[in-house]
């Protein structure tokens, strides 16, 4: 082993175990089990269960904005158990631990991984592994390790092939997009997969979901520029066209979830 | 810029993005960005969306045990991307970084800030500033060139102005008192902005919103001091009397919300 | 005071305080006012409250997972203020601080503790200590004055009696079991107290809750095994017998509870 102490090294972790799972706390106690000293950032636990395409959009809005230095473990793994196998991936320099289920291939954009390790080496696992729990047995002590310092390589073989999860593209439809949404946040704003930079305002009809008329909305560059209570688009801060109300809830109003379709077109060159 | 390096400068977070947001995940990793060694600890991501008052509360309730070595991020915001500023103040030696809409002046009571600066050094910015989530973009990394020893006069220009909360006031009405409802904390127990060193127990008739009659209540010093299902009134681990029910849940008993009336009055002079 | 500086030690929050409380975070300040170097990691706020079995059963499912570094704070006390007494105590060389309810004991099994501390020296206590607020300002403080490498024995005077938490004990009925269910995690996964290294499968009858029938179920190591929807039973990462439905919620499908019976029995040799 080589022990090239990475001083204080940042270990985060996202799971779908929720906040109140001792299944959280047991993958902290194995971290520092194996590195006392790791330092252990919570993303979140709050990944709906088991759904890897939510994780997916969670981590290409969180992991780019992080330094090298963090090591990213990620637990939504509906396979837990089976022969699917768990993946050191190194994305533009930036490490995770990963089931191969493809909930971190949409960071990866136009780029390849420099290097997909296949864990294999048990030296860098529990001495016990359970069937049911490779976040605690796995995971952790492998996190553990890698911010002491041991070379990736020494964890397993490398992958040749591995899952890529495919995300729904939009299309351009005559003048106007039709995509649809990829996440809601707390406030009920939607996010879709139309990406801002595509389009050019005034594209200012609007159709959520089934609704029989598309509705006239307002382009905006922030919320702050609409009254309280209007139906605003503007580009998100992920670069993605985003469906909001002002200090209001989009996804209740508009009745929307993950899935449900968008399309946005220009009032002056469509009938509805 | 000053690096005189604070070794392992623990960073705050407080928001309304919910503790499942990508948002909040993205926030470290830009703050990680500018200091790897930075900590960060959170503090709450649930309050309640957009609502200022409820962080000012909140702040108030947990700000005044840090030491002068943390620094607090507060991102409660719906003022962002409008010409709201952002501020770093210091308060009692204790520095934060806040939108300015007086969710920190409750922290004050009676004192000063002794620093108030504009932030305005793009420099401490990240390289590009999305025009809605100013959170990772601005506050983030200011708060990790902060933990890494730069010198707030740098951030931007001093504020001469700022916006401060006016929170409701308790008034003394006859020989008792009426206030309102401040905070529920998890438990169901209504913590009022009535102070607990301004009233002599016993105070024992409450009335609670819009009941008709006030109940007799009991004082205690602790929880304990009464049966499970009790009604009762104590001063708070805040100084503050509060409503609670022994083991139950007040507020949904009493039909409480935050702002609901509370009226406190001694049975042996007063008639309902 | 013994000063033997234990650099970055780690302190463990687990509390029924919820993640959106102020109560949390002036801990979290309160630790630090004492040592600013202090690492504080959350294992759970959302224990639900004053629930002093489901603290036991989430503490036996964490802290053996902690190497002896780790200081672990338990606030689920709804005796606060009582004559309760807070204790230091010490479990295969894990330090833990807990009010004296028992919340503890399930981590011990058959060991004895090494050694049980009841806090009462002031000097290590917040100045003004509160009725209602002992996690403020007797626990953190204290948690804080460990990590600093305070003898432990100077908190306060031995204990030599505790309350012992009486779990409920599954029986062995003719050739079955009967237990009951002891937790439920995020995913509806029903975790029983019926030993996992008792039983040898197939016992393939089950019976949950006052379900008129036994029903079958499968017997899986993993829940990969069996298709979606299939009701399987196997040993949790607990090494506790565990009822699922594969992708799906078995609490909701089942009707079940923390308390609910669960029989488990070989067909062959039973009739229903």
């Amino acid at each position: 082993m080589i022990f090239s102490m990475v001083p204080d090294a940042t270990i985060t972790l996202t799971t779908d175990f929720g906040n109140e799972s001792p299944y959280v706390a047991a993958m902290k106690g194995s971290i520092l089990a194996v590195n006392p000293a790791a330092r252990i950032l919570d993303l979140s636990h709050q990944i709906p269960p088991q759904d890897v395409r939510h994780a997916a959009f969670f981590l290409a809005a969180a992991i780019p904005y992080f330094p090298p230095s963090a090591i990213h473990v990620v637990v939504v793994d509906p396979g837990v158990g089976s022969e699917r196998a768990i993946l050191y991936v190194e994305v533009n320099g930036r490490p995770l631990l990963v089931p191969d289920n493809g909930c971190w291939t949409c960071i990866l954009g136009a780029d390849n991984p420099t290097q997909v390790i296949c864990l294999s080496d048990r030296r860098y696992w529990r001495e016990t592994v359970s069937n049911t729990f490779h976040g605690r047995d796995i995971f952790a002590p492998v996190a553990g390790h890698l911010s002491l310092g041991v070379n990736p390589k020494r964890l397993g073989i490398p992958a040749t092939t591995w899952t890529r999860l495919e995300m729904p593209a939009p299309e351009q439809v005559g003048e106007g997009w039709r995509g649809e949404v990829v996440f809601i946040d707390h406030f009920g704003n939607l996010v879709t997969n139309i990406p801002g930079s595509a389009i050019t305002p005034p594209l200012d009809l609007l159709r959520v979901g089934k609704a029989r008329f598309r509705r006239r909305c307002r382009w905006v560059r922030t919320y702050a520029e609409a009254k309280a209570g209007a139906l605003v688009v503007l580009v998100s801060s992920y670069g993605l066209v985003e469906v909001a109300i002002v200090q209001g809830d989009a996804a209740r109003k508009l009745g929307a979830r993950v899935g449900t379709p968008v399309e946005i077109w220009d009032h002056r060159r469509s009938a509805t």
